[in-house]
């Protein structure tokens, strides 16, 4: 009796047909990164007005991928970008999985820092070079590819309902009222993302937590209009010494965040976390390697894993002010921006902090020029339950998928979709992500490892076999 | 006797002639008016690299004017942009003007807050607007006015030798070389610039001072490319929130510039001063409906005329990093950079305040980042007599130009090349400006009056009269 729950006769039937997806899977390596190719080729950058034409087409192109499998799939139009909903023939008493992805991308500037152009994906060293390609169009592409595949030979085992949105680089603004607005559609008992890191190459890894984020907008205003330095040195203000002044109060000496209360809900680490990440196999000297930057930064009192996973950040992600041209302008600048981003871990109330660091600068800001702060997006950190029958059968899945157990790892990003899923539709996500540390998401030449894709692949179809075995 | 040398008869025919000059000036307002319209329609802008075609035009288009006049006008070739070279024919036994002036101006943007473009000068209110109305093509333009008119009436009553360069605001860096060469060439007893204000509208002025200016660029840089600011934010260092932190302790709560040994040689200002300043017609609120500021800025302690005339200031001109466009770009950026200005007073060493800064950056920057920092110009703050016989007849020739006697002052910005002459050609500088302190010399909707223009015209024409009876 044990041994047939265990393993119960149509479960069987699947293991076998496992067997042929996989190796269909490792017969169209070349097929599958012909279509991937074509994916990045596509500049999906949401966060530019003028890429808008590109949405659409991307958008398209993945229903297009969706269809040709037998799914059902449309171009969903949102407040924003649109996103691609696609479900198979749901069957009564099956699992349902919620797939969730986005085909949007970072923009790619700096150019000139490429190698070879954003959107020629160019294969060098064993990678496929492109913007997005690990973030998140590689990603989605495994689980497309492995879709496929069971489409091919009967189906999949279980019901899918896949959402691969447009706007996750730009905060996701229009993904929670269309969750919310299709919720009976969308019901499902497990969500799946493939959107983060294996630990390192040869070790995959399944993130059970994330960080939440608080993006603000800074524009401090002076003068209505740029004035001679000469003439007004002295008298004019200068939007750009209060701005640096007042964004150089934001850390501490020992490199915490200077802003009263933001650690008042932080979570101490369990001494058991940072044991085990004590042990995993991390080198800083090769992190600087990877970054080749003279050093590292952060809070003092915590390992970088420490610092990554677990403590709160805050960072400038970019500032503008005056002129920035070529040689020498002699100008007051009359306004000084800049973009400021908070990483938070669990139990921070992201609402709270975006108000602590909004009155933070309120109170610091000279009255002689105006202030103004806006938040752009703000989303809590999650930690997703790490000894869960879904979670075991995760880790079987990826270990098929790349042939080594994977590890259990937290991550520094943040993916507001899992707390979104939980809150409004009562399910946990499994994050089992193919990329590599290295990878450069959002930065000049990101790329994504074939082996990734392969083994992603692979995983991506063994999860959907196990995950025919949840029982909910 | 006395009578005679008081005004020697062949100065009582130029005063006569003056007359008939002045008449001639008042019936050519209008065709004043084109000419200075086609100067300011040439985008000289010495900044940028791809306005060196239009450089060449406009310093050929300076010298048909002057050649138009009877004057030995050339284009000379320099290490950087060209300068204009003319002179009348030089007669024995009469003093030599050196008129200074230049021809380029400061890049216009941001194009978006002018009214009219800034290379289509366009007349309203009693002003024509333009990039360079102001600064300098109007006034250079008043000094060819007077000198053509003079030309046409038998010529100028002085030796004169122009120079009209190309580079005064990118920091004049191929003038010294250039007066070194010709030291002999531009051999005079006196040098003439307009390129300052009248103290208001109503109030002309004779600037007898003027700041120092040491212009630096500071750029930081942590990994070589952008990252990703949840993957490693904790980890890897942000330049830009170093840079903020670095500026911002450039100056303490009393606005004073903190960098040790900044005010080390700085004068203090004489209570004779303070006391004739305190009665010029200044009024703070006119100043910020002007800047349409929410405040003032500058240190404890001084007025807002002391602080922008006598005190020392320091001030971010352009501020650089990471993602500067719409929405949210979630990175860390590579690097950061700053364009950062001091304006110096009398008896500061520039090259003293060049490596004091480097030092306190170098000192205060932490070892995670790189920091480099450069120069881009230097210039010591300068004081000329101004009880000198010049410093009459310049007075004396402003008060003919606008039927109201001059006062005294000193300015804010810094005119490097007076300390040039006089360090290179032994001769003092007049500083007889016709510009107006809301002119906007470098910021959108630049504009320059029309009576600025006729009374600065009328002036130049009477201080060649003037200066004819110099005795040297």
């Amino acid at each position: 009796m044990s041994v047939f729950s265990d393993s119960p006769p149509f479960n069987l039937t699947f293991i076998i047909m496992l067997d042929t997806i996989l190796r269909t899977l490792d017969s169209r390596r070349q097929q599958s990164l012909a279509g991937l190719t074509q994916f990045l080729s596509i500049p999906s950058i949401s966060a530019k007005p003028q890429s808008k034409p590109d949405m659409q087409r991307c958008a398209q192109w993945v229903v297009d991928q969706f269809s040709s499998a037998g799914l059902q799939a449309q171009v969903m139009p949102t407040g924003g970008h649109p996103l691609v909903l696609a479900k198979n023939k749901h069957q009564p008493g099956r699992p349902t999985v919620l797939l969730y992805g986005h085909y949007d991308v970072q923009p790619p500037e700096p150019l000139e820092q490429w190698t070879t152009p954003p959107f020629e994906p160019t294969i060098r060293n064993g990678a496929i070079y492109a913007r997005g390609s690990t973030d998140d169009k590689g990603q989605v592409w495994a689980h497309i590819e492995a879709i496929s595949a069971w489409q091919a030979h009967g189906g999949l085992p279980v019901n899918i309902t896949a959402i691969i949105e447009g706007e996750e680089e730009i905060g996701s603004e229009n993904l929670e009222s269309f969750v919310r607005q299709h919720r009976d559609e969308l019901r499902a008992d497990i969500a799946v993302i493939s959107d983060t890191d294996q630990f390192a190459k040869g070790l995959p890894a399944i993130t059970y937590g994330l960080r939440g984020l608080v993006y603000m907008q800074v524009t401090l205003t002076g003068a209505d209009h740029d004035v001679h330095s000469g003439l007004y040195g002295g008298v004019a203000p200068n939007p750009a010494n209060e701005l640096c002044k007042l964004l150089g109060t934001l850390h501490d000496s020992q490199g915490r965040v200077n802003i009263p209360g933001f650690y008042d809900d932080v979570e101490a680490l369990s001494p058991q976390e940072r044991h085990a990440w004590a042990k995993l196999p991390f080198d800083e000297k090769h992190l600087l390697v990877e970054l080749r930057a003279p050093g590292l930064t952060g809070e003092t009192g915590y390992t970088p894993i420490e610092r990554e996973w677990a403590r709160p950040t805050l960072d400038i992600n970019g500032i503008t002010s005056g002129y920035q041209g070529p040689g020498a302008k002699t100008i007051i600048p009359s306004t000084a921006s800049a973009k400021v981003s908070m990483r938070l871990v669990p139990h921070q109330d992201p609402i709270k902090i975006r108000d602590a660091f909004a009155k933070a600068l309120q109170d610091r800001c000279p009255k002689n020029v105006k202030l103004e702060v806006a938040c752009h997006s703000q989303t809590a950190a999650v930690l997703v339950p790490h000894d869960s029958p879904a979670m075991q059968l995760a880790a079987d899945a990826m270990e098929i998928g790349f042939g080594i157990k994977p590890t259990l790892i937290r991550g520094g990003g943040s993916i507001p979709v899992v707390l979104l899923f939980k809150n409004v539709l009562a399910i946990d996500t499994l994050l089992a992500g193919f990329g590599l540390p290295d990878d450069r998401a959002h930065s000049p030449n990101e790329k994504f490892e074939l082996d990734a894709l392969h083994g992603g692949t692979r995983t991506a179809a063994a999860l959907y076999e196990k995950l025919a075995g949840l029982t909910y």
